[in-house]
């Protein structure tokens, strides 16, 4: 199938913008995921897929499969037909570290690579892309290398296996087989097809232009010699959210003229805004979203005041006709961050239908992030520098795939 | 003065083109050194600064410099101010490494670089660009790699002070310090400005477009921890060919934007092939050039078959009018590598007036040159692995300034 071919930004077909730098849906409204797996030309996640990882990892699916926050795929099935025959595959996910504080749509794509790394029992790269925000935030080599340092210590508190893990910050690791890696997939790349696939213009430093390579290469199994010697036809899988997409058809593009194989793709939705669903959270407002860094009182502030309501203006109405959930933000947080399936059918019905109120949702979302917060900020102060330098060794994994 | 903001490219103003990859004069005819200097916006090396070199090293001038072959720079006077004061500085050269054996317009500026090496005991890098030449002419990343490890032993065979001097490929040094140097290079320059100084097009690949921050950054020391530690501020002399000027350009508009000292150049003018002078030697043909690899018999009969002579057609005419030194090939090569002033005057005069005959003009440069070569093919032959490996070795060079 040739669905790699299709390159255009969603920006040229639609209203809607959705790129590694910007994500803004159409007139302000939802981003429609549909349109974008068109688009794109990847796939839909659907239930049968779901089901076949129930079956491969004799456990639950995670709630981000089982209530469609990763819901596009490429190739999934795949990966999923090699495992099946016994052939593993390695896990490659990655941060650009712009700001200290992590917000909670940052934890999305850790909390499932975590859930993947310990469902199928397989290695896990993490990019911390700090020559990308140094280049595109103007930050400093050293104010990126410190937040990439920083970050690396709040994706550790999401529980990764530093046994099956390595970590690494570009500005340490470019360099050898890495380095070759890039020079291959850049020569394979025109600047006409970059400008298409990323919008970059001629106003853009030549910088833009020098890094999807580098963020390309980690899909190639030889760009860590001391992970996977010998190992060339290793299949890689990326979670990620689905803005990240031009990268990796970019990278599924020349991968075969390389003898690489494609890497697959498992993309999220993007977590909304406390103040709705028109794209992601903003690091410029901190109040359009909840950091791991927020205190108890932050957090419940900052649910009662901004979380969008879909209740109705009087308590009469509401009881009457119901909340709309479709808008409704704390249901929708509910829906990412509360474990128990049947609890919030529980909350969706008798909020849908009127019998509960908005106060009272917002309460239990409250009480859900405050413990999930409470419990990451632990895991963080607990993450000491040697344990940082340990994920961010070069050094083999030799039980990575135990 | 301002002298860097000119950029124009030689073939935007004028009917010579000269870049990295291009060098090709009017109509077939020589290359207008006083043009060029005029549009990249260097400056004529005079003989006051010939002098001063000659004071401060208390040697005789390489004869590369008193005939002029080295004849524009940048800064060079500001390096000698600052060598007088006592500040030392360091050499950068370098080779992209496209073919086994090297042709004698290539050994120009290492045997130049040497004599600069010698004569003011000071340090020096040399750069393999593999990564270029593999992305420039589709070699494989191999034998981008294999080719300049061959070509580093030619080099060696130069005679450069172990003790002094780092040779690199990109391949293996690209990384650390030298990956943030470019980083911080690539974020200064536009597209539009790389395009504009190097002609790139929208079907050129992203490969060439990210390569000049790598051919730019070993100006800066910090490029290389290992050995200028603390010496941030150590200025830098580039001899080169002329036509890699707009690299430097480039690199000279970024220094000061990252706090940087701007590289200093001294730039010859190309070695003409032996067929005549529009242009550099052509890897192409080999009947171009001579190669140091030719045996002294392919020596003998490429100079008297190819080498393009200013003498008459007939010997009537010929001691009647005399050569025309300006075309005559065999005098231009005598006069890069002949040692002997006086003698070289003598021939001149004697065959610009009539006296003298192509042939022995001819056989005077087959000594010269088999000469040459069969030293060079000796050095070479002495080059050891052991020894590619000592100046590639990442390690300090404790007595570089001595």
């Amino acid at each position: 199938m040739e669905v790699d071919k299709k390159e255009e930004l969603a920006s040229d077909s639609s209203d809607q913008t959705v790129n590694p730098w910007e994500v803004s849906a159409k007139e302000g409204g939802k981003i429609d995921y549909d349109k974008l797996i068109d688009q794109f030309g990847c796939q839909r996640l659907d239930d049968s897929l779901i089901d076949r990882v129930q079956r491969l990892t004799s456990r639950q699916p995670h709630v981000f499969l089982r209530r469609g926050v990763f819901f596009a795929h490429r190739d999934f099935n795949e990966v999923l037909d090699a495992y099946e025959r016994g052939d593993k595959f390695y896990l490659y996910t990655g941060r650009g570290p712009s700001s200290e504080a992590l917000h909670l749509g940052h934890l999305i794509p850790f909390m499932f690579t975590k859930y993947l790394q310990e469902a199928f029992k397989v290695p896990l790269v993490i990019q911390l892309t700090d020559d990308e925000k140094c280049m595109w935030k103007n930050l400093s080599v050293e104010e990126s290398q410190r937040l990439a340092r920083e970050n690396a210590k709040d994706i550790i508190a999401c529980g990764f296996d530093v046994t099956k893990t390595f970590i690494f910050s570009d500005f340490d690791y470019v360099g050898g087989a890495f380095y070759k890696n890039m020079v291959k997939v850049a020569k394979c790349v025109t600047l006409n097809k970059a400008m298409g696939i990323f919008g970059f213009s001629g106003e853009d430093h030549i910088g833009k232009l020098s890094f999807p390579p580098v963020q390309a290469v980690p899909s190639f199994p030889s760009s860590f010699p001391h992970l996977f010697p010998g190992k060339d036809k290793l299949r890689c899988l990326i979670p990620c959210a689905i803005d990240q997409d031009p990268y990796f058809r970019m990278t599924r593009d020349v991968a075969p003229r390389l003898g690489y194989s494609k890497p697959a793709l498992i993309e999220s939705s993007f977590f909304p805004a406390l103040q709705g669903e028109n794209g992601k959270m903003s690091a410029s407002d901190p109040n359009s979203a909840i950091y791991v860094t927020d205190t108890a009182k932050e957090i419940k502030n900052k649910i009662n005041r901004y979380a969008f309501s879909g209740g109705q203006d009087s308590i009469e109405k509401h009881r009457e006709i119901g909340a709309n959930l479709e808008v409704d933000i704390p249901v929708k947080y509910l829906s990412f961050f509360l474990e128990d399936d049947t609890e919030l059918e529980h909350i969706k019905k008798e909020y849908g239908e009127g019998r509960m109120l908005t106060g009272e949702v917002k309460k239990r979302l409250t009480e859900v992030l405050t413990e999930m917060v409470e419990r990451h900020r632990m895991a963080r102060a607990a993450v000491t520098d040697e344990m940082v330098d340990a994920f961010m060794a070069v050094r083999p994994l030799p039980n990575m795939f135990e």
